[in-house]
């Protein structure tokens, strides 16, 4: 055994112990180097294995941290089977109300949908905002509108290219945020009263949706790792008439569950047999954690059954409101559908965004993002472990930004909710995930902001207040 | 009478007696100065003057044009009386193929619905987007997404101070073009099955929208000139349960009708009477020619009854995608459904507008804006007056960039549209503008590019058409 492999088992067995908990940082090269008098670039090599061996992550310019461990001290959450049965969904008062409350600043930001704003190249992206529209022939201005910036279309088929999809630049329709997208494909393929199959739990946003556009749910469970449950989903298929499938098979919100690409190749096949269209809302497919890109459902399309719907909100430029949706057979009537309702994302934005993904950099600022997310996951897991009650269960996604929490049956979330609140800590309460109110004693935490020692207290008030409402 | 009012009478005289026609230019003052032996100041009054009168209008670095003049050569177009009946609409396919044959950038734009993109500030705007997104602290590219950039917010509701009218910024929803915000405002009052009023002609977008949702069409004869029939519309309230009112009360597109202040008042209180809420699209407002800004319905809105949609894309920033509503009584509706739909309009977008507003030049922009359009409609008139048979009659309108031209009865303006596509001429067909395919026999022509010797030669080829149209 050499010498950096040698140490490399010490500073394993020290994570195995956990002396080095989940999300702490390693000590410095440096630092390693002085105490065990061994050469710094023995310590790189040691440090690199372990990052190869998913024990560290590497951390832009502040050294190497202890990764989730596979074993965490919290079991995973529950799947909860659901009677075969469709609900007129009426959750959009609940919904808006929590989200209110979540936007004072001064909170602990434990229940906000998107992560720090910091993470993002904000300079980078004014500058090209300015450079792409003094380049820009007048006229697309206006000729933008109808079909989206061309460069864009092409960069972003360009990336499906790199995960070994081709999608021809014409089959892309891009949108007012993934948001949009999503809405165009449920009226796409929909009429009131229609039955649609969503995950349970699920984006509030798709409930929502189906709320206003007067769809039905048909709630399929999701299993913390493994995704949708296949066989739950072939029954409701089998016996109802469901007329789309809304789906996140990919670092599903809230659950963060990926599915395998065998089970999305499963998925696929089992739409395909009854011939109905899926809905597939991919925006966190690029946060995913370790060296392999995700694969979307889309991959096994041969009859463009799938609208496949991206976005740069989560991943490169909150608020430029740039999304897109692959549509498959579908595209056509999306296209319309968008010329009447906004006519066109707007034309500076996507100009921007084209632009930055030309000059590069996008896979660079993608790698940092993704290590960030990595060690803050580690250090929010790590600090529910110390500060909730054992019976807490908790997921480990593989990428992403949320922590969904199931607490003991007995913790009501929306109370809890509340008092967090009144402690200065947000957080996103299991109801605001159902179409039947279900998920009353799980929450939804994001780890999207820096770890700090407010994060911190703020873990330990709320296992405190959990600790609470278990005794009274 | 002085040597500069003696001056202006020999030019008015020249403009009674047809010797200098609409559109065209005036001689330079260095000209006349040498021509008619008076100081070039002498001459600078006499026009000043003929301006006043609204006899000549100022274009910016160009000199004087002779401004359309109040006898025109043909007759405004005639108001057609309608049964009182609602319309399921169905013509969305029909639009769908005729805007797509006016995507070619080769064909002379008199079907385009945006003026010529060069009109803009765009190079001013660029500078906007970048500086402004620089500035900007990082929280608010995430923050700016629910309520708005609060600095646009506020520069609109300066303006609606500027003619009088007092706006909370809070009553203001910025949206994603005033598409958008109509889109919302008809969702946030009607559901499918609903009876909508609407002009006649009207906006095809409209016609669309009622379709996409299942609305149904009351149509509502609009005068040339007066606006809404407002006897019709009273009879209409009186006998049918009409859920809400979509009109273009100012610069009416197509027909280009501008209705009196007192007729928009007149038109407020049947709405408050039988208590209909009014979606006002106003997007066309600041485009008016001469002096006297024009005033919104809203003006006269007591209860929140009327939901006021304005844009920037018209009048400065096409592609930018930036409208807004004063939503009154359903503020809080819109701004809900905007959320659930595309959660926000672009906030480089918002900062950009916000920016410019702030920093001064607007009004600078929008009078040279008005003065060219202004010219330009007076180029096209007089052409339509020299090639187009006797018989067609033409609307005047005080503003924005749209002719509404009445072919004799025999003409079918579908024939002509695929007509003159194949000679590369673009124009908008009547039918689009109705939900029950009446106007075969108009067509819609704008004058937002800029006059040339090819504008000219389309006109006299269009004329040709009809004629040929008329003796086949």
């Amino acid at each position: 055994m050499k010498r950096y492999e040698q140490f490399a088992e010490e500073i394993a067995a020290l994570i195995r112990n956990g002396v080095l908990a989940a999300g702490e940082k390693a000590p410095s090269v440096r630092q390693a180097s002085r105490i065990y008098g061994i050469s710094q670039s023995t310590v790189f090599q040691a440090y690199y294995l372990l990052e190869s061996k998913g024990l560290l992550v590497a951390q832009e310019r502040s050294g190497y941290f202890v990764r989730a461990q596979q074993q965490a001290p919290l079991d995973e959450p529950k799947v909860y089977s659901q009677s075969l049965e469709s609900h007129e969904v009426a959750v959009s008062e609940l919904i808006f109300s929590v989200l209110n409350s979540l936007r004072d600043p001064n909170t602990v930001p434990f229940g906000s949908a998107f992560p720090d704003p910091s993470l993002y190249p904000l300079a980078r992206l004014a500058s090209c905002l300015s450079r792409s529209m003094k380049q820009m022939p007048e006229h697309e201005i206006v000729s933008d509108m109808t079909d989206g910036n061309s460069e864009l279309r092409r960069q972003i088929a360009l990336r499906y290219s790199q995960i070994g999809m081709l999608l021809a630049p014409h089959e892309l329709v891009i949108t007012n945020g993934a948001m949009e997208a999503l809405s165009l494909c449920l009226q796409s393929v929909t009429q009131a009263g229609d039955l649609v199959a969503i995950e349970s739990p699920t984006f509030y946003a798709c409930l929502q949706m189906l709320e206003r556009l007067q769809l039905k749910a048909v709630e399929i469970p999701v299993h913390p790792r493994d995704g949708i449950d296949l066989t739950a989903l072939a029954n409701a298929l089998e016996k109802l008439p469901i007329k789309a499938c809304w789906f996140m098979p990919t670092l599903q919100n809230p659950i963060g569950a990926t599915m395998s690409n065998e089970r999305k190749q499963q998925l696929y096949k089992l739409l395909q047999q009854h011939q109905v269209p899926l809905i597939e809302d991919d925006v966190y497919s690029e946060l995913y954690f370790g060296n392999t890109p995700n694969q979307p459902v889309k991959r096994y399309d041969q009859q463009g059954l799938v609208m496949h719907c991206g976005s740069f909100s989560k991943c490169l430029a909150p608020g430029y409101r740039i999304g897109w949706v692959a549509g498959g057979q579908f595209t056509e009537r999306i296209k319309k559908l968008r010329l009447m309702t906004t006519i066109s994302p707007a034309v500076p934005s996507q100009a921007a965004i084209a632009d930055y993904l030309q000059h590069g950099g996008y896979d660079l600022h993608l790698r940092r993002l993704r290590n960030t997310l990595e060690v803050q996951q580690g250090q929010m897991l790590a600090a529910i472990a110390r500060y909730f009650p054992a019976e807490a269960r908790v997921s480990r996604p593989q990428g992403s930004y949320f922590l969904w929490v199931e607490l003991p049956e007995a913790v009501d979330s929306l109370y809890l909710f509340q008092q967090a609140l009144n402690k200065g800590i947000s957080l996103a309460p299991g109801p605001i995930f159902s179409a039947s109110e279900k998920f009353r004693h799980c929450i939804r935490l994001s780890y999207g902001y820096p770890w700090d020692e407010r994060s911190e207290k703020a873990i330990a008030q709320l296992g405190l207040l959990v600790t609470q409402q278990l005794k009274s």
